[in-house]
């Protein structure tokens, strides 16, 4: 009877402890990586110095298909998608004054790889799991992005060196 | 049958004249636009001064699909493929003293997108065709890349600041 309830005890015990070591390993990251979901790769954004050009290249020399130039004044960018059949290119030029790809292409010249987007099933957490786990968000709360569906942009110090966008899909 | 004759004239002349007329069109671009197609997006190659670190950040922050480290010493990196549903993220690092990647992380030291890799359906032509078309190839020759597959790179000045891998499919 003793022994019974010592063993009993000793399991509650053991119990209690496993329950609270996987609490503690868990989170936040686990906890929260049951409401978000990573999808597939959205698109790689290329910014261009000179759009037709870009344009030129991808549809004439690599016989990509190309859509017609979309101006998109609220995101300061026109682009060209390049429809890769899983996934899209977006050549990305500067319109208005405060494009957010000015700066890059002063720095790059002849244009280059600006940006990955991802998608999330639910970029809200998906923003709060990343902030969580020491990730910069570039934006307070996400944005609607040229999709029309909210996005928000992580730093690239904290991604390995790369912008990454996440796009609520 | 003058009559007939003179239609089927016309029509031959006519079908002659289009043929011609198409033909001149297309060359020499549409006559190898024939012979080869561009694919998928295949994967973007990531750069990563530190590997463990960035393939934390994609499995453990991100929550993408990670495989284990990958020795490829004859193309001179170690390399882990995030797995994304459409298409894959390559991250690479340097492996051996003549890395094909240690000149880019010796500019750009938190890593960076290295490239993209686009499949054709034929790379020997396509080749050609994007020579014809003034890019510059960096390989006299396809190579069988990291997929064991045949590869070329082209000159990133002649792509809009980007290197492009085509890959055989």
């Amino acid at each position: 009877m003793l022994r019974s309830l010592l063993t009993r005890q000793s399991s509650r015990t053991l119990l209690s402890a496993t329950v609270q070591r996987r609490a503690f390993v868990a989170a936040p990251s686990s906890v929260n990586s049951k409401v978000w979901e990573l999808g597939i790769l959205n698109h790689v954004a290329i910014a261009c110095p000179d759009l037709e050009k870009a344009t030129a290249f991808y549809r004439d020399v690599l016989k990509g298909k190309c859509s017609e130039q979309i101006a998109l004044p609220e995101h300061g960018v026109t682009t060209v998608f390049v429809n890769l059949g899983n996934t899209k290119i977006e050549l990305l030029h500067p319109l208005g004054e405060k494009s957010p790809i000015a700066g890059f292409l002063a720095k790059n010249k002849e244009g280059g790889m600006h940006h990955i987007c991802l998608e999330v099933d639910n970029v809200y957490t998906a923003m709060a799991d990343v902030k969580a786990n020491g990730v910069r968000v570039l934006d307070k709360e996400p944005k609607i992005g040229a999709h029309g569906k909210p996005v928000v942009f992580l730093h690239p110090k904290d991604c390995g060196g790369v912008l990454v966008e996440l796009e609520q899909r």
